[in-house]
């Protein structure tokens, strides 16, 4: 693990990351000595600090230390956090302030390949997401809406939760976006006022337009979801999943979900 | 500072309270070597990590790590941050995890006396609290909507910054919460959505019903605080301040407020 360039697993008890969730984050998957998607995970990083108005490390500077790593750790999660780092006591973020950025190094996730390949069991959270605008989309570190979302259900073969915001729409998984397939095209959620926007939801999306499969950002309903033809989520780390079951609703097919994922896991390689 | 107990100002990258705030805090005035309001602090935190799922340490370990504190610092601030431990990648919680439990002290700010006596200038926030009925009220670590508020302004004359929430109602203030005085009530507003509720909070609704002062909980408008006869805000730090300039509106005199001012303060010495 690194903090701030330098070998340790320790930041100070001062940092705004820990104090009030100051900060962002990515999670990466790491493959053969390759970081997948990385330049997209740097952009979203960048944004989200803007949104912020936390100063991102430049580009150059993480690269280097993430390929010093891939050496090292050449498959695992590699989670880079940026926050608006070490200030003095109160809300306000001080004017001269310099970030802290760490990895965290994991071991893949040994989730069984049938996931992938025959779809999952997801369940429906409970907890409804607030509407936020100024933080929705943005990978930030205030996620107690998940910690309490993925505390709901302790059942290993239940994959995913999906949750509802406050208005009912259906929003994202725990940890990952949300497509339907429904009549020959793909709609995944509007996330201008809760959730968060992931490298691998832009993926598919950029897959649709460059297969003129028609592709829909809005908000989407319970009933949809029941109703779709096809339904999966997504994130760096799982790639695409298929649901098959979810509550009463079971799906046997996934065409859709399965041309792009090997098309995206071909890209991958 | 203490970590666990031990002397330090360092937590493990690890903890939950950095990856995604998965924490609560209590921020404390230490006078002349004592703690004000311990027992109602540790009441609301111990409150607070239930509403979380969090082991919160017994009152017996942190007071005696809290006395041993007052002998070395009797002016102070001390913020207690309890978080749910270190774990493993995911935001499940892990269910053997120990909690980790942390003292920051910092000096006690040096707010001019008149912001008491006289009143504060304070303006509204743009931001506008989202809603989340489980968070609510608690005052955990995922604090970006106070950072995004705090920001707003850089004049040092601005002493707090009032926000609404998504629905228009006041809420309160960016670190602390609010009362109205109109026709001989108090009103203070309904903190079920969103919102904190702090100690000295409490200490105003008990001191309301022990002098038979009609006191409601329920939602405040915008023009409810354009007309009130007194705004005050209130926190364990500051204790409570008078409105006095907040764009167009002003006001000169706040009986009540100084009233319950001068009684509360005369509870504490």
């Amino acid at each position: 693990m690194l903090v701030n360039g330098k070998l340790g697993n320790l930041i100070s008890v001062r940092d705004r990351g820990l104090l009030y969730g100051d900060g962002v984050f990515r999670t990466l998957r790491v493959s053969g000595g390759r970081a997948l998607y990385w330049p997209q995970h740097y952009q979203k990083l960048r944004h989200d600090c803007a949104m912020l108005g936390i100063a991102c490390p430049d580009i150059s500077l993480l690269s280097a230390e993430l390929n010093g790593l891939l050496e090292q750790f050449p498959d695992a999660v590699m989670k880079l956090i940026v926050t608006r780092g070490e200030g003095a006591r109160g809300y306000a973020p001080p004017v001269h302030i310099q970030p802290t950025y760490l990895w965290d190094i994991s071991p893949l996730p040994d989730y069984p390949a049938a996931w992938a390949e025959k779809g999952i069991k997801a369940c429906f959270c409970q907890l409804r997401l607030g509407h936020q605008p100024r933080l929705a989309g943005i990978k930030h570190l205030n996620r107690l809406e998940n910690v309490l979302a993925a505390a709901e259900w302790d059942d290993k073969n239940i994959a995913e939760g999906l949750l509802m915001d406050v208005a009912g729409n259906v929003i994202e998984g725990t940890r990952s976006n949300l497509f339907v397939v429904a009549g020959g095209r793909l709609i995944t959620p509007d996330l201008s006022r809760c959730g968060v926007a992931g490298v691998q939801r832009d993926r598919v999306i950029s897959w649709a337009k460059q297969h003129n499969m028609p592709m829909h950002i809005r908000d989407i309903s319970l009933e949809e979801i029941q109703q779709a033809d096809e339904l999966f989520v997504a994130s760096s780390i799982i790639g695409l999943w298929p649901v098959r079951e979810i509550e009463q609703n079971l799906w046997i097919e996934f065409p859709v979900c399965s041309q792009i994922r090997q098309s995206l896991e071909g890209a991958d390689s």
